[in-house]
Formats: structure tokens, C-alpha cells, sequence
């Protein structure tokens, strides 16, 4: 981490309050908090569109537990891609649905084909995957 | 629009680097409106998820010309909702496809639907909204 | 357009009633007309990552009209990227502010940059670019 | 889970093509099963948007290790909300950065405002929300 800089910014007073009454809903204490965390945003927003640049991704898949052939199918992809795969987590959501969390890191590019693989199992029912990269 | 008002912001020189170089390429010329820009979008981001919410929506649907039927009522659903469509746009973009663009205002929920009704008209092959709100 | 394929898909009823359900709130009048949209919309999500895919962009900005040099700078732009610039129309919102569409043609890359380029200018307040490409 | 019920879809040749060419990219052995996922995907879209919906919600948060204080502001900030994290799971990503996965679940309303408090949590540099729901 690089030493601390410090700048001014000028912006008119509604759109400060705007800005100053959604930080406090949000919870921020501290208006740089805020700015910093848009920014890293605003960045991570671009990064995670170039296919080499390494991210950080978070797929969560819903599916039914009651289909073995699945589990096992699930880990075996996981294993395929181990080096890419840092962790997954299992959630039993009820009766039917179980809810598991793969953290992956990598290449953006790798990253999406390996959520692809994880959302398209058969017996996968809904999954979504969302990255985020160092600043 | 309210006063100027100035403060200031600490950040580490990292990312300070990394968002400067950023806003450079996007075409900035200036990192108070970049600050700005980024904060207004946090803001909309929030405001069209409120249905009473006052915005501007832009559908933008990409649909066959040759189908006639489709024009007709296209227009017919324009002239349904006249209070709230301010325009609407044509491109001829191949020989095949059209493209149009319509502009609504008013609250989110009524964007979203009149959106939806828009997009699910027979012979449209594909439509997204994009939502902004004054700031 | 080639020839019209007629195949059958199997769901379980709870899936196939919600969706019925939401499609008949969004105005579709068939299920297949719905099917084919959510199969399009599927495609150019992926689609409009590619830098090099043709896609139609559509830019939404909001401005105050009253900084007369910003009106002379988005038109030097729009002249300076004529060939990827389709049309542009402006509605005047209200005292204040005009938000202007651009509708774009391109590479998906090219597209982008234009788009921060108009998004970045000197007193827009807040941009939006959304896609789309002709399946 | 209701029957399976089985219907038919008409569709041009050229998108049903396109369609299979990238669900075979994606990992799909089946032509069904990727039109259940698109469908869910297309329903979860809107249901997430509903205040009341019950959701799992996943966080993922990235943040400097260093900061004790903000790993016990992180404790108690599930503590206070336990009801609705179902758990975390922690990576050490590098000599710096760690990244925490907070799995939740609750009314779409309530799970986006914890969501707000994690990632505004002074130290955490970044933080996206992603939302699934069951069908």
C-alpha cells in the first residue's frame, strides 16, 4: 500500500447531501470511506471485463439435494479445476433446495467458463456469479 | 443547483494512481468530475430500485420491420401511454432489423411496465430499459 | 431467417405456472414469443462482452442545457465518431435539465469508448450505455 | 415439486442454432435444462426486485486483513444480524487482501441492507451482493 494522499473535491451542495444521506443509511461513518468504496467499484466495474486481468469470483448455485448424481458431479468439477477453486461452502436451505457458494480465483476468462460449467450441471437450478478484483 | 461546496478526500496513492489512469482513458479531464459522475451513478443506481421514484427510462427494442402488425401496435401502446412516452427514436439497421429507441419519464413502476409491454409485443426480438434520474 | 423448428421442452408444472405467470403480467400473449426473448436476451448478454462483436449501443446522458460549451462538445464528438453514430435525439426535461440518446453502431469496443468518451464530457451529470445485437 | 409437464416451442432455425452453439460452450447436455435455467433467471430478475421476496442473498467482501478492529466490527455485524447469515467463510487471497463470503437469508429488503453495512464497513475495500432466490 502506497502512503496516504489527500486531495479536495468541489461538488454542489445538493448532490453533496444526497451523497451524505445515502452513506449514512448505508452505514459509513466517514464520507472518504465512501468515495474510496465508489471508486474501487467504479474500477472493479472495468477490470472484471478483461479476460486475463485476476479476479476474484463468487459463484452461488441453488439446487436440488435430492439429486446424488449431481453432488457428485458437482465435485468432480471442482476438483478438475482445483487450482482455480479456493473454497465452497453448503447451505441446507430447506427441505428440497441446498445452496452451495464456490469461491474461485483467476482469470476472468477462466473464471466465467468454470461458473458456466457449475450453472449448466444438470440439476443446477439457478446460479449466478459475481467478481471482484484486489485494489 | 446549491452552492459549491469543497472538501476534502485521503486515499491511498495506489488507488488514486489506478483511478486517475482510469478517468484518463474515459476521457476526464478533471478528477472532481469523475468524483462526481461516480457518486450521481451510486446515487440512480439506488433511486430507480424506489417505485415511486420520478425517472427517465430508455427502452431501446430491436424488432423485424416486415411485420407490420408490429408497427401498428407499437404505436397504439405509445399512443396508451402518451403521458409518460416523451419520444421515440427509429433506426433502419439491415434489411431485416429495426432498431427504436423510446424515452418514458415517470415513476420507475410505471417505466418498468409500460418497458415490459413494450418489449414483450409480439415481433420484438429483443428490448432492454436503462434507467437515469435528475441529480 | 431460416426456417421455423418446432421441438418440445419439459419442465415441472410450478416453474412453467410462475413463468406463465409473469409473462402474462408482462404482456406476452405466447409463451413461445416469451421463450424466444428470455433465449435471445441469454445470447447477447454474452454476446456484447466480445470486443470485437457488432452491436448497437445506446447512450442515455443527463446534462444541464444551460453550460452552452457542453452542447458544442458533444457535438464535436458525435461529429468526430460520425460513421459510428447513428442518430441522436434530446428531450428538454425540465428547467434545468435535457437528457440526450444516442443511439451507436459498432464493435462492442468501440461502442464503449465512445460511450465514456460522451459520458465523461465536461458537465454531463450521468450516463448510461446498454446493448443489444440483431439475433 | 409439481408433475413434469412437457410442451412445445417454435423458433427460427438461426437462433435455435445459436442458442445450442453456446449452451454447449456453457457445459449443457441438454436442451431443456437450459431453457429451465433461462426461465428461472428471467424470474429471479424480477423477484429480487420485491421488497417482501424471501432470498439468499451472497456478499462477497474484499478487505485489508491488517485491520483488526474491522474483523471484530465484522463479527458483531453478524452477530447482531444472526438471524439471517446462515455462515461465512473466510480466504486469505494474499499477504494483504482476504476475502469473506457471507451467505443470507431473509426478505430481499432486509438482506440488501446488511449487505450495505458489510461492505460499508470502514477497512472493507470492496463488496458486490448477489441474489438467488428458489423456484
Amino acid at each position: 500500500m502506497a502512503d496516504l494522499e489527500r486531495f479536495s473535491v468541489s461538488m454542489d451542495g445538493d448532490l453533496l447531501a444526497a451523497f451524505d444521506q445515502r452513506i449514512g443509511q448505508a452505514g459509513y461513518q466517514n464520507r472518504s470511506e465512501a468515495i474510496r468504496d465508489v471508486i474501487r467499484d467504479y474500477l472493479v466495474e472495468q477490470q472484471v471485463q478483461l479476460p486475463d486481468a485476476n479476479v476474484i469470483g463468487t459463484v452461488t448455485i441453488m439446487y436440488d439435494h435430492h439429486s446424488r448424481l449431481l453432488e457428485d458431479r458437482l465435485t468432480d468439477l471442482q476438483h478438475d479445476h482445483h487450482d482455480a477453486i479456493r473454497c465452497s461452502t453448503h447451505v441446507h436451505l430447506d427441505h428440497h433446495n441446498c445452496v452451495e457458494v464456490i469461491v474461485l480465483s483467476g482469470a476472468s476468462a477462466r473464471v466465467r467458463e468454470i461458473a458456466d460449467n457449475l450453472i449448466s450441471t444438470r440439476g443446477v437450478k439457478h446460479g449466478r456469479l459475481v467478481m471482484t478484483a484486489p485494489q
